[in-house]
Formats: C-alpha cells, sequence, structure tokens
C-alpha cells in the first residue's frame, strides 16, 4: 500500500498530500477548498478534542453554542475584525430553490426568496457571541464568562490544503468575558498554556510560546499569543492562537457592567482557538517516507497483532496465546487490534500498519509460540525485536510511553538542530533558504517586517516569551533591538 | 427565580418557551430561527451526545465529517429528496464582502465574487456523503460502511420554536452502505432500536416504534422508522427516525459494487438521526410547574448541598462533615456542588435549584449536624425526609438510580392514562380536541390521513412495530384495516 509514497526530501509538499489521501485521512470533496475529514483522520482528531476538551473544562470553562450565521449588520460592528475577515466571507443570500423552468429536472435560486439582510457563513463567532454578551451582563457579578464553542468556520480561501488551510475548517473556538484587564491577559496567557502543554504532551510536537507582531495579530485583538511549531522541512506552523481582545468587541457591541464600585465600564475580552489544522502539524511533524508516525496518545490503534500461521488449526493455537495478553492490554487502557483476515498478507498487513502509524506491531508465528517469544516493532524507529511472552502486555505498555517521550525528543532535536542566531543579512538570506527557525534581531517595524517578506518570504512567527533581553541591530536596517525575534517560512 | 414561571395547566406552550429561557437552556439569536445554546442546555445535550456516541461506536459504527454545503447540482440529483427540501434551503450564491462605497463603514456583497454553482447550506448530507461513497465503494470487499457525523443543519423554516424547530440545529446522521437489502433493513432497525434504548433509558421517555405512514416518510427513502414519544399535553414529538433508503441514492449516485459472485449492482442505503429536538422532548416529557425535571442521567448535577448557616465559623463546621460525603459521592461518579455562595439566601437556592431540575437537593444545618442527620429532597415528587447522615452517600446513590426509574414509570403511567383505542369518528373528534395517542384503524390510504389532518390536525405518528393484527374498519372511511395506527397531534 504504501509502495510509491513520494519521498520527504524528494518533494516533501507531494509527500503530504499523498500521505493524508493514502494514509485515510482525508480526501478533496465535490464542494471547492472543502475536505472529507475520513474515518481514520476523524479518531485522530476526536482524540484531540477529547484532551482539550477535558483541559478547557479542568480550566473553568464550559460549551456551549451559537448560531453559524452572523448578520451583515452585526458582523460589520467591529471593524477591523470585518475588514480582516470580509473578502473571504460566505454569504448567504437567500433561503429557498425553486424548480427551474426552463430546465425541468432542476432547481434555481427562487429570486422571491432573497433575505433582507444578508447572512455571513461564520469565519469566527466573536460578532454574534459578543452581541449575545451583551444581554447576559449587567454587573461585575455576572463575569466572568467562560465558554467555548465546538464548530465549523468557513474561511473562503483561494490556495487550499487538506487540514492546512480550507475552506471550510472545525475548530473550537473560545470566548471569555471579564472585569478587568489583567483577568483577560491571565485567561490569554493561561488558555496559550493549555494549548502548549496539549501540543508538547499529546501531540509530541514541541512549541514556541510567543507574542504575535502587529502584522500577524488576530483583525479585532489588542495582542495575539501563539504557539509555533516546526515542520520537517524546516517551516513553521502556527498551532495554535489566544488574543486578548481588550475592549474593542465590547465598544463595537456596546457591552457594559457595573463594577463592585458602581462604575459602569466596557467588559473585557479574549478569544482562542485550535483547528484541524492540527492534524496537518501532527502529519509533518512525525511521519516518515513510509507513512504516518503517531504519538501513542493521539494514535486510534496502539498495538496491532498479526499472526503468521499457515492453517485455521494454527490461528486457534496463536489466538488461544494471544487473548489472555490482549485482555490485559485492554486492562491498561490500550487499543489492540487482533488481525487476522484472510484477504491479505502479513507484508502487506505490516505495510499497511506503517502507513496508518499503528505505533506498535507484534507478529507471531508457530515457531515463536513453540520458544515462547514474540516479534516486537516499534512505527518510530522501525526496529524490532524478540521479547518473552512472559510479561510482555507490561513491556508494551511501557514501550507505549517510551515511544510518545522519544518522538517528542526526536522533534525536539530536529527543532534545535535547525534554529539559528542569525545575526547579518547575508547569513539570513542563505539560512532562510535551507529553512528553520532564524533568531534575529529585528527593528520593530511592520515596514521592515514587510520587506524582509517581499524579499524572503519569511515572517515573524513570534516574539518568544523567553526570548532574553540582549543588545543588538536588526538584520535588515541595523537599527538597535532589545531582543530577538524568529523568523521562518511558514505554513 | 421560578416566580412567575406560567403553569402547564394554563398555557403549556409559554410553560415551555418561558422554562427554555429560565431554566439557562437556549434563547432566540439576531438570526431570525436561530437559537443560542446556553451551557446549561448544552451540557444536557453533551451527555446526550457522548451516550448516543458510545451506542454507536458500541454498534460498529465509526464517525467522519462531509462538507457543511452541497453544491446545487449534487442536492438536486435525488428528485425526491430534492423537491423535499429545495423549499427550505439556505444558500450561498457570493463569497466575498467589500466595502460600500454609498455607506463607508458599511460592507457588501461583492457582485464580482458570485460563485458559479450555487452551495446549499446542508438540510441534510445524503447527497453530499452517497456522491463520496461512489468513490470509496467498488466491490462487496468496500461494505458495509457505516458512518456518523455530528454536525449543524439547516432548514429554513418559517415557524421556529427553541429546540422543537429552529432554523438551525445540531444533530448526528448516520449514513450506512450495505450490499443487500436485508442487511440495510436490519440495520435501520438495529439504530431504531439504539434509539429507543436511548430514550427509555437515559431521557427516561417511553417510546413507540413503528413505521411512518407514506405521508411522513422522509423525502428519499423507501421505508421510514420513528420513536414517538407522549409529551404532557398529550401531543406526540417524533423523537428519532431510521430510514431505509433502498437503493434511491445508489441510483441517483450511480453507486455501485460488484459482488462475491462478480455481478454489479446498486448499493443499499440507510441513513438515521437524532437531533436537539430531543432536547424539547426531555424537558416537556417530566417538567413541572416549578420547573425542570431531569432524569439523573443526563442531569449535569446530580446533587446539590444547601448549608443554612450564620457566621464562618458554622460554614465550615458544616463543610467539615459534608467534605467527606462529597467525596464518597464522587466516587460513585456523582456530580456533587455544594453552595455555599454567600450572595443569595437558602429559599432562593432552593428555587434556583428546583428551576434547573437538579435531581437531588440536600441541605443541612447546625441542628442537624448535632442530631447526625440532613434534609434531603427530591426534585422529581418534591418531597423531602431528614435522614442519618450515616450512609447518606449510598443512600443518595441508591436514591438517583430510584428517581431515574420513577420518572420513566411516571411517564410511561401518562402514556398509558393518555392511550385510547377509538373506534368510531364521533369519538376520534371528542377525543383529540383531549389530547393523546389514538389507536384507530386507517383504510391505508394517504387521502384518508390527509382528510382526517385537514379536519383534526391530527396525523399519524406511527404504524407501531407491535400492533396486533386484527379486522377493523377505518375510522373515516370504514374501509377495512388489518391493524390499527397511532393518530395523534403533534410537535
Ligand atoms: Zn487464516
Ligand atoms: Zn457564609
Amino acid at each position: 500500500m504504501s509502495k510509491g509514497l513520494p519521498k520527504r526530501s524528494e518533494n516533501y509538499s507531494e509527500w503530504y498530500n499523498e500521505l493524508v489521501k493514502r494514509a485515510d485521512l482525508a480526501e478533496n470533496s465535490a464542494v471547492r477548498g472543502c475536505m472529507v475529514i475520513k474515518p481514520y483522520g476523524f479518531s485522530i482528531w476526536e482524540k484531540m478534542q477529547r484532551a482539550l476538551d477535558d483541559k478547557f473544562k479542568e480550566t473553568g470553562h464550559t460549551n456551549a453554542y451559537f448560531p453559524l450565521f452572523v448578520p451583515k449588520s452585526l458582523f460589520e460592528a467591529e471593524e477591523k475584525n470585518a475588514e480582516g475577515f470580509a473578502k473571504e466571507c460566505a454569504v448567504v443570500t437567500h433561503y429557498r430553490l425553486k424548480n427551474n423552468p426552463e430546465k425541468p429536472g432542476t432547481l434555481m435560486v427562487d429570486p422571491e426568496a432573497k433575505l433582507e439582510e444578508e447572512l455571513v457563513v461564520r469565519p469566527t463567532s466573536e460578532a454574534i457571541i459578543w452581541n449575545t454578551y451583551k444581554n447576559w451582563i449587567q454587573s461585575y457579578r455576572d463575569l466572568p464568562i467562560l465558554i467555548n464553542q465546538w464548530a465549523n468556520v468557513v474561511r473562503w480561501e483561494m490556495r487550499t490544503r487538506m487540514f492546512l488551510r480550507t475552506a471550510e475548517f472545525l475548530w473550537q473556538e473560545g470566548h471569555t468575558a471579564h472585569s478587568t484587564s489583567d483577568e483577560a491577559i491571565a485567561e490569554t496567557k493561561q488558555m496559550l498554556d493549555v494549548y502548549a502543554t496539549f501540543a508538547e504532551e499529546f501531540m509530541a510536537v514541541p512549541v514556541v510560546k510567543g507574542f504575535k507582531s502587529a502584522n500577524e495579530r488576530f483583525a479585532g485583538a489588542e495582542e495575539t499569543m501563539c504557539i509555533e511549531a516546526m515542520m520537517q522541512d524546516g517551516k513553521a506552523l502556527q498551532a495554535g492562537t489566544s488574543h486578548f481582545l481588550g475592549q474593542n468587541f465590547a465598544k463595537a457591541f456596546d457591552v457594559k457592567f457595573q463594577s463592585k464600585e458602581g462604575k459602569l465600564d466596557y467588559v473585557w475580552g479574549t478569544s482562542w482557538g485550535v483547528s484541524t489544522r492540527l492534524m496537518g502539524a501532527l502529519i509533518m511533524a512525525h511521519s516518515d517516507d513510509n507513512g504516518l508516525v503517531l504519538p501513542p496518545k493521539l494514535a486510534p490503534i496502539h498495538v496491532v497483532i498479526v499472526p503468521i500461521h499457515r492453517g485455521e488449526e494454527d490461528l486457534a493455537t496463536i489466538k488461544e496465546t494471544i487473548t489472555p495478553i490482549m485482555k490485559e492490554l485492554k486492562s491498561y487502557g490500550i487499543t489492540v487490534k487482533f488481525d487476522d483476515s484472510d484477504a491479505q498478507r502479513p507484508g502487506w498487513k505490516f505495510a499497511e500498519y506503517e502507513l496508518k502509524g499503528v505505533p506498535v506491531r507484534m507478529a507471531i508465528g508457530m515457531r515463536d509460540l513453540q520458544n515462547g517469544v514474540i516479534e516486537v516493532a516499534r512505527r518510530d524507529t522501525l526496529s524490532k525485536e524478540t521479547r518473552p511472552l512472559e510479561g510482555i502486555a507490561v513491556y508494551v505498555k511501557d514501550l507505549l510511553n517510551e515511544i510518545q517521550a522519544s518522538i517528542y525528543e526526536k522533534a525536539l532535536n530536529f527543532r534545535k538542530e535547525n534554529s539559528f542566531e542569525v545575526n547579518t543579512w547575508d547569513e539570513f538570506k542563505e539560512q532562510i533558504e535551507k529553512g528553520g527557525f532564524l533568531h534575529c534581531h529585528w527593528d520593530g517595524t511592520s515596514e521592515t517586517e514587510e520587506k524582509i517578506k517581499e524579499l524572503t518570504k519569511a515572517t515573524i512567527r513570534c516574539i518568544p516569551l523567553d526570548a532574553k533581553e540582549e543588545e543588538g541591530t536588526c538584520i535588515l536596517t541595523g537599527k538597535p533591538s532589545s531582543k530577538r525575534v524568529i523568523f521562518a517560512r511558514a505554513y
């Protein structure tokens, strides 16, 4: 099955596209730019959702649901936000189809069913949500509001790519309201930490936490924080954002509250989101030329066991030995599949489970049985070893933890090897072609950032939270700078 | 807080609307016919989702995701389905907004960004899914496909009502493909059973399983099965449907497979769904003039404990006693809230938790503490008793089970008392005004059903699976009939 998967070193982009398709993660649909997320891909997304949702709830958030549509007049209320999304809005203008008299058997939009006010399919929900919050908030006692929504959103992108950039995508969007600026800023940071922890502990993807420059800020936010991950081609991928909205949306929608002291003031807001884009990050961070490499914490199947048998009698004997082992593995919360289908040969199955990224594969034949051993193969390292059947379940349980840690370690080392302190413009131009994160001084202006983007296609991915104060000069203009930012090409 | 909730006996409809609002379940939004599902309401829906999703997976289904939009040409491919939904479709015609030169600061649809082909916002996903399945199915080996999707759908209803009928609603839609008619029919029945079990065991709502008459069948289905529940006003509510699609969609989208014998044939299909409408059923089946009554299996909070204290010292003493009890309750999977807020008095809290339908409320003061007792109040019966603190957690655990069973029992008795075998047209006209399920003979024609609907607003809710064969004559026409069907007015 993995035959013909393009090599990363030859065509990284083709490798990604083919992998998404062949590993049954997603495919293009009949609707321009919209994808079908297939069952195997969706089961990974479900695991992400569950883990994130648990974390949101642990930090005091609850889920709710707001309308898919935003009336145009609400959409345009927060000017910067509207400007930022207007060019990629799907717009509902009619609410009925009718028979087409000129082409019997087909339908046409009924011109008599034109909406008085057009509805925008939400590209993000700040507008509809703040318009709702207005009615929920009178006093400081009504605050904070800590709500999250799992939803689909639509942004009419011209150039789409599965998971990374699609016209419709799935995401969660948190929208919180607070009585003080400090509290809202603390929430913004807290949710960035939630995302970073999730990315590192579940996805095994190390991330840099930081602030976006003004150029890359969310339209309508005062400050955008983000986590940035490095893909295997050295490009950056923004994996999650958390926005401090200040009082922008409160002002646009006239959301005021009475403070403890009886003073009337605008409410402070945050919003934060991650999307099915994370699937793209997961795939591109770890997978190899044989297929997916999945961290155990997000793998739909942890362990597959393939019997190597001639007749049905052999199979029955193998099954007898394997059954209690499977039971023990399941008791540890491990998902095991025993693949005894006759439709395919073991070699085919090995390749298929490699393609699908199952972290551990075990194979056992009659001779193994006689010797009391089993073959254990790791997907991440592609290494194999023969292990005693005695205690194998505990061994595999520990091995899964080791794989989770090892995948993270590998990605972290890769990032280290591809992160550079760059101090001259010549160095910059040379290094950016090879990829990686370029830590450089920057004069703090949008003009310089734009010029660098024009010249090299690199943007500021973030101003890292842990950037140390140091005197330096801007890589392009030579003007003074007090800390390094990360430049990279990005998805 | 519950002050002024209208009485069911006086205005059932107003009672429902007010309850939905005051219990913080949902509210109308700025978008015509679309609701906001508030956190408390959404947490009940989440519990429904989780229970249903588990059942879908137990029966071999996996989740996936298909596009929100359906290109018009695909939408019209299955003629009956298209006809059935054409009149209530939201249609996307443009993909961009631009600044309105005539009204600075506002946006307008960009006429240059008109879509070549209009996109229908899915009212249901058969079209887009069968168009996808076409590429997934070649041989019997690719079957069955057992997929479910959790999604939002839009049907532009003119008269909307929260949860019961909204322009946008949340649902799950299962779409399966099979190599034989028998297998598809068995799937249709299996999922109806899943819905019935869920309604009865989780929602504590007894349901009648049956077939829809041709008039009420899903557009594009060969046969529609349904579960019907009785509300407290004697009206019926369709709580879930499961459709045998025959080969209709396979033919419309040219989905063929090669059988084991090498024969080419069209694929057989089913689809089945339940929606946020279930919230309406849950509310209307059990709640009373004081507010919500929730079955414990779907209650976001199972138990609330209210301390009755003067000073903070008393509160500390009460807390000390309550803490281990709460811990024990949690160990049984019970969600407990200890409400020691000073913002409201106990009486206010009692009314509030009654309104919210928390199944068990406990109250404890200093004298109770000295006597080693606690007051336990049941939401469903509104009865109170004083119980020893010793063993209280186990007592409450059992009580929750008893409440679950008792709510179901009450609803079942109500349905029995309001189900009638009606044999004459005069009886029918009289009884239908009082409400209830009328089991009557019917001549099997759409004409008769329509006439009865015109005359009485009653429709055939279903032809029950367990209707016994008996000779009779149609309630309206006197023509022969072999079994009774259920007529009722319906939501
Ligand atoms: Zn075999
Ligand atoms: Zn107090």
